[in-house]
């Protein structure tokens, strides 16, 4: 039987043994490692591995195996085919930075998601989804209508079987409902400086305070707004000549790098939950 | 007379002619532009400018022509030698990382700072200081000894004609006098994040946080603790692997990286104050 | 009349006195400046001038007064209004990341181009360059048609009145006789490594070789292929697990970045030639 | 007994069973894994591993086991308490910006080395050598002496017990058989470019040719002189306004920054060997 590639990750408790327990199963089924991370955090007692493996065997049987002997670890695993492009729907306003660096890659091979759906609160980017042969769904949201909106989404991440929800400046804060519903599988990107600012026009404030580096995070989802577990950050330089709306283009910039790295780190399951951190394999 | 290269910095309310005013003595002394840039604020309604030129006039006579010429323009200038090290004291507490970079460089030749005296509130860095040959002042501060102490330091500031004071590291926060006293010419370093943390141990808390990005901040001292007007950010790349402790010695190479350079471009007369922001022709 | 806001870019043989009278020209017109940076470079003896600055003056008014000025110095300058967007030509091949980079830029205004055509040896781009409203001309290349090929090349540009090609991996070197023809208005991006590599498959080698940072160099088509003025360069950092299709995907992004500032300091008239190197007044 | 935190890295060529191996040796003597990562290379066929772990087993138990149950592997392995310091000399000409930075990171505490001795071809680096309470060995190198000093080197390394030398600057060639005494031992900083330079002065050719970026490139020595293997590599950005001095100033801090890297990832056998590549586990 033809080998395949595959991706093991997982986490549980730490204590010995973890290792060579998968590494075991592992080489019972002519599983030859390529690639492999290990890592304990000592705050949180638990441990992380992701493993890249070639193997003969079917998913079925690796499946099995490791339900067999990785019981006793109390263990939350993924198991996929390495490259699998991992379904996803993008979330967006009016802005198109983000999903269209999304949409590029994607048809670029450089990102392992297969967009299934683009969904916005406004029309502006249906064009640009169509173009790329996305499916648009317009989703209005109102302050009153937001939880119909939201069942919305649920129902179609639901019916698309989505793997990832992508928020690409989506400016919509999700509910907690929404925000729970999609733990540990929602991306979010927002702009981030030292110091940071609260509040309305970040660029402006940003602009005022005279930074001298804008920056962007890109967060898994949570109830707390803006402050789930970093995936991803990254900077860039500026200066006293650029003006708020220079910044927003430059800060547009840094979003999309940013959220690119931590949409392909999710998607080839190298992103862990640790509490309210993550372990990143990159 | 042999031609000498001049350096002037100069900031006013914005409106035309300034340049023309400027650029015309120095065509009357000889003067040859080699760097300049310019900028004007709107939203400050400032100008600011930097002009460094060869002339083969004396520092009495080009005075004497800039306060001549321009002061209809209700400037604020400094007319410098190109290459004249400046004279500065350099604040420490504990820590040696920032002070000995900045001695380094000094010795080095590639920082325009003439280090008079290295000011401590513990005796650690004494043979570090003597090492390049610079008296050490132990100034001890304590909650009550602190105005005492903060004469000491201006008295010294003053008495060793003293322009620029580094605090590298020094741990203690001035009093708003002080502060006052030393406005625009004293230069802080301190971590940052994004995002930024208020308290004690912030690289504890960065580290709780799961930061992938730790960053530093040069910027002048004011009474606004932390808040002045920021000269230069920096950042490095952290991950998961990282301990509170390594991320103190990896914010420990951005502080340094970022006071350096901080330090040489006020000392280069590349910062000018724009309200609560700078202006840095770097 | 209203005031708008114009862009005086010059270099000349340097000596005292330029600044003095760009700016006087600039006051006789009620011009004020608003951002300016000027260099002079002692190897060349070649003097530079880039300046921002508002004036109810028109173009007309502008330019006799510039001629009549400068006339002296031997200058070289260009005269525009703030924020025009250059009439562009992209020349692509079948890689679609630096065109689709640069089109997306136009159309959310951070670039101030206006890309008149695209121009492929492949049909391969046409639906992107279509989505985005633009002609495609499709001239495909052999060595044998080169020369027609070129010539069609250098019609369309004269014809569409172009003043930047920018050539956006379009894998075909320029002949000696069209790269003189477009000196200082074409542009190139191509991969850059520490060290560099020479002949095929560039990021093959580059593997081989285990570099940890591959980059890219935009920079002035010249008839010394890959070695005309650069004008901006960029990296990102690679390890050990990256292949070579890796390596390849990561160079697309720092490609597409390069290319993009460089295009738009040029659009801005930031860049002046300084004999082989460039001066960028970023 | 006291557990106490070990280092294992190895290299084999590759074969499924390897990982499940070292890790039934861990389990069997309670080690339990805090950080690893493993690569295997399709392209030499070899594996890579580097395991941090706890065990309350001595080293004599653990070198025991290894070597019984890695033998069938064809393994070149180390096993080293976790942060102990390596031995090292570090030999240096007349720039003092790396062995300042060597020497300083040491004595703080963030750099696992213990300098042995600093060898000198000129006696300029002595008094900072000393400062830091290190033997400074004189070791001048003509011509015609080289073969004798190159001997008083080695016979230095041995009779320290050294595990590491670095060339901080040393700027003598070293022989093909010096170079193959200390193969895997010896890394060496150089400057590096964005396109290379070959030959003298190269930040003059840098200068001439108008770069952007500067780099530094830390490498292991080997026989090939600047091409042994790539251990890490950074820029930094420079502008028109950079003379040859600036630039030179400039690449010391990016060659002091790339060597401490490589220097502290060596030290902690986060480098291997594949080929004439390195694979860092950083």
């Amino acid at each position: 039987m033809a080998s395949a590639s595959w991706i093991l990750s997982l986490s549980c408790p730490d204590r010995p043994g973890i290792v060579h327990a998968v590494s075991g199963l592992l080489a019972r089924h002519e599983g030859n490692i390529t690639e492999s991370q290990q890592f304990g955090d000592p705050d949180t007692g638990l441990f992380f591995m992701r493993v890249e493996f070639s193997s003969s065997a079917d998913r079925a049987t690796l499946e099995g195996a490791i339900l067999e002997v990785l019981a006793p670890f109390d263990m939350t695993w993924t198991l996929d085919v390495a490259g699998r492009r991992m379904r996803t729907v993008v979330m967006v306003s009016k802005a198109a930075h983000c999903v269209n660096d999304l949409l590029f890659r994607e048809r670029a091979g450089t990102l392992p998601i297969d967009i299934a759906a683009v969904v916005g609160n406004h029309e502006t980017l249906r064009p640009l989804a169509e173009f790329y042969g996305k499916p648009f769904h317009h989703i209005p949201v109102t302050a009153d209508t937001k939880p119909q909106a939201e069942a919305q989404v649920l129902a179609l991440v639901e019916s698309l079987d989505v793997e990832l929800v992508v928020l690409a400046r989506y400016m919509q804060i999700l509910s907690p409902e929404l925000s729970t519903a999609l733990h540990g599988r929602a991306i979010n990107i927002h702009h981030s400086f030292l110091p940071s600012f609260k509040g309305a026009r970040p660029y402006f404030q940003a602009h005022d305070r005279g930074v001298k580096l804008i920056g962007a995070t890109a967060h898994y989802v949570t109830a707390d707004l803006d402050e789930g577990p970093i995936i991803e950050q990254d900077v860039d330089r500026v200066d006293h000549t650029a003006t708020p709306e220079t910044l927003t283009a430059l800060g547009a910039d840094v979003e999309r790098r940013a959220l690119a790295r931590a949409v392909r780190w999710h998607a080839e399951h190298r992103v862990l939950l640790d509490g309210h951190r993550t372990i990143v394999f990159s």
